[in-house]
């Protein structure tokens, strides 16, 4: 592909395909402000990539543009050597502040935060306030729109918008307009955290303080509306069997996607070879009535269906933090009684679709009736459990501070399989003693 | 329980499991302030519970102290007749404003904006734009930090932040500090567009214009959060083949939550039952060979498995724009390729665990490395079979317009248990031909 004619818009939508040299082509064709106002959007990941592939001279010159935050994040998608040898390059400030953001975890909020806030002084008039943030607009802030009132040890005393510098009479001190009762996260306060206190408040920023109270950055809305979406990837991903991936589908390596997906899918083979065993113990009776394996594909799924369904439902709510722990009892009786009106709706299905075929094509003989009612009452049973299973199992790995979005759906299915297995035939063998086994 | 001697926070911990009544008991208990405070932040469905519950009185004070795009929400959750009524109590301009919202849906840009931006024009200049936004911040806008440079027929010319406004000189006319070409959105648009525009370009607030060109209101980005996290918990559910729930988890009545789900469980058990029709094809060679219809269950659920991770990671990489229509080519090669090394993977395990149960327990006789043979082919063609499978659904569903989210794991699970059977069967027949069959 020639890339050296794209214009900004073009490069975006053929980005994901290209190679970092077609990238490195395609952004040198850029006029420079373009090119960079490119390259402020990318991801960390395809900044570092970048970064990683440039002549020292092109790579310190990105990074020195970019916020400290940012940066930061970059640095920590490179190798240890090549991160020491750009910290080195960065002018002196910007080291310093980049360094204290290295030391959290790039899902913390010490990680997320940007250390250039602005500071008013609880003394100042509103005006003078006013006046203090006019001139500091231009220190490249990662917002004007909230002033914080520091002691002489850092501790954060209040917070103040410019909203309401604005709304305040020139004359009055910032001590008696600024919030003393904040909200504030603490450095070690994962990225969830973080994005349900600035949504919970409605706030641009919150402010991130450490072990001893002392402000350290803010954390802005923008920062956080990207970790909203990647956390419900992850708990999308997890309900699907698979590990997180934590880059773009295409960027990750065929071997690295294999590695992603077999750990689960392994876990889930072995599980459900219990149904080999558990039908082994069936053999007998499917050697006289074959018919009776027939149905098994069917019954033991609708029980992972519905088994999914309860499991999806739950997870989500336990992230939205609209159930807790506690709600488990009221959650079991609700799906129990949904999983036996879902498991009539369908036994009934199951059993007309019995009689339909004996009907039309005379497929099962004298004994339907009975089949019919086995294939009903099993998939009621199984449904029902399904139900109760993959609500239960979110709150049993919750309970034991594992991450609930494990329970993914190919889980509960797994699960369902097994004891569907042990339903049906129990259910077919109380039925149909006497007469087909 | 007692209600009335809940504080704020004790309130908001309980609010999920309280009536209606109890509610408002413990909402009266509060004092004015606090009340108001924990009123503003329900969901607009909760508040509407409330406001239908309440005198007209309290009512009016409520519904009055919203902003008009959040009335609008809380008008839209009543029925009809009340809604006129509500409405008709409200002050003129409110009643206007909340009007016009009510034309659009709640998930359109123009069901979610506030009609109260603010105005500057573009030959004041930037000191008399700053005072003039200072003089509208008691005007109940949604934000001042942008103000809107429109022409005579609303159209809109320019953006201007009010950092811009404060970084450049103070004589500098507005109409060369604002940005003639500004990002907006379509009163039609919904609200992923919306999120998704807010995201891309970190703003605060976006403007909503009208098929004309002319300006409605903003959207503010604390209004999308919502909107990314609903849209998320949407896809979540779909994926469990659940339709979209559209309410906390218990507060969607029992009768209720099982029509939300019969649907999807209905139709993926008649779909299911086509393995029935499927294996009374092959019910001689069970007959002669019992031991056929025991790895049954393992081997189609572990091409449901695989199915699910490819399918889980294709829609998610779909909604977030990582993967489009014309990746389809590469992401079915991928696909392929990956479901190859798995199924090869589990495969070996699958062989593994036939020749172990020979050894230890003499289970399947003579013939038992031909079966492992059969079982570990089988494995391999019905893993590589459902990763394509569930990579290929989501496009399929975009391609023919669709919701590609409804391609939810169940779903793939089923059309693969179908094809895997025959994919089994005909392996089993192949390898067993003059042995077992």
């Amino acid at each position: 592909m020639t890339t050296d004619t794209l214009t900004s818009d073009e490069l975006r939508d053929a980005w994901p395909v290209l190679s970092i040299d077609e990238r490195l082509e395609a952004l040198d064709a850029l006029a420079t402000r373009e090119a960079n106002a490119f390259f402020l959007k990318l991801s960390a990941a395809d900044q570092a990539g970048l970064v990683g592939a440039s002549p020292p001279e092109q790579a310190r010159t990105w990074l020195q543009s970019l916020p400290p935050d940012d940066a930061a994040d970059l640095l920590q998608q490179l190798e240890p050597e090549l991160r020491a040898q750009f910290l080195a390059a960065l002018d002196e400030r910007t080291r310093r502040e980049v360094g204290a953001l290295l030391a959290y975890a790039q899902d913390r909020a010490g990680g997320l935060m940007s250390p250039r806030f602005a500071r008013v002084r609880a003394d100042a008039t509103a005006q003078e306030a006013l006046v203090y943030l006019r001139q500091q607009v231009r220190q490249n802030l990662e917002t004007i729109y909230y002033g914080y009132v520091l002691d002489a040890d850092q501790r954060l005393l209040g917070v103040v918008s410019l909203r309401e510098l604005f709304a305040a009479p020139g004359e009055r001190p910032v001590r008696e307009l600024m919030h003393a009762e904040f909200v504030a996260v603490q450095a070690n306060d994962d990225q969830e955290k973080v994005a349900h206190v600035l949504a919970e408040h409605d706030l641009l920023a919150v402010p991130v303080l450490d072990a001893n109270g002392r402000m350290q950055g803010i954390v802005t809305f923008d920062d956080v509306a990207d970790a909203v979406q990647k956390e419900a990837t992850e708990d999308i991903q997890k309900l699907g069997a698979v590990e997180v991936l934590g880059a773009p589908y295409l960027q990750v390596g065929l071997w690295k996607m294999v590695q992603k997906r077999v750990g689960w899918l392994a876990i889930l083979f072995v599980g459900e070879m219990l149904t080999t065993s558990a039908m082994s113990r069936y053999q007998d009776e499917i050697g006289r009535a074959v018919v009776l394996a027939l149905f098994v594909p069917l019954i033991i799924s609708s029980g992972g269906n519905s088994g999914s369904q309860a499991t999806t439902l739950v997870i989500r709510a336990l992230a939205l933090g609209e159930l807790r722990l506690r709600d488990i009892g009221r959650v079991l009786r609700r799906e129990l009684a949904v999983g036996l009106m879902l498991g009539s709706i369908l036994g009934v299905i199951g059993a007309l679709r019995v009689g339909a075929w004996e009907a039309v094509f005379g497929t099962y003989g004298a004994n339907w009736l009975v089949l019919a009612l086995a294939v009903g009452i099993s998939v009621l049973g199984v449904v029902a459990w399904g139900s109760l299973v993959g609500a239960l199992l979110p709150f049993v790995l919750k309970k034991l501070r594992l991450d609930s979005a494990s329970a993914s759906a190919p889980f509960v299915a797994t699960l369902v399989d097994v004891s569907g297995l042990v339903i049906y035939f129990n259910v077919a063998w109380w039925l149909l003693r006497g007469t087909l086994l």
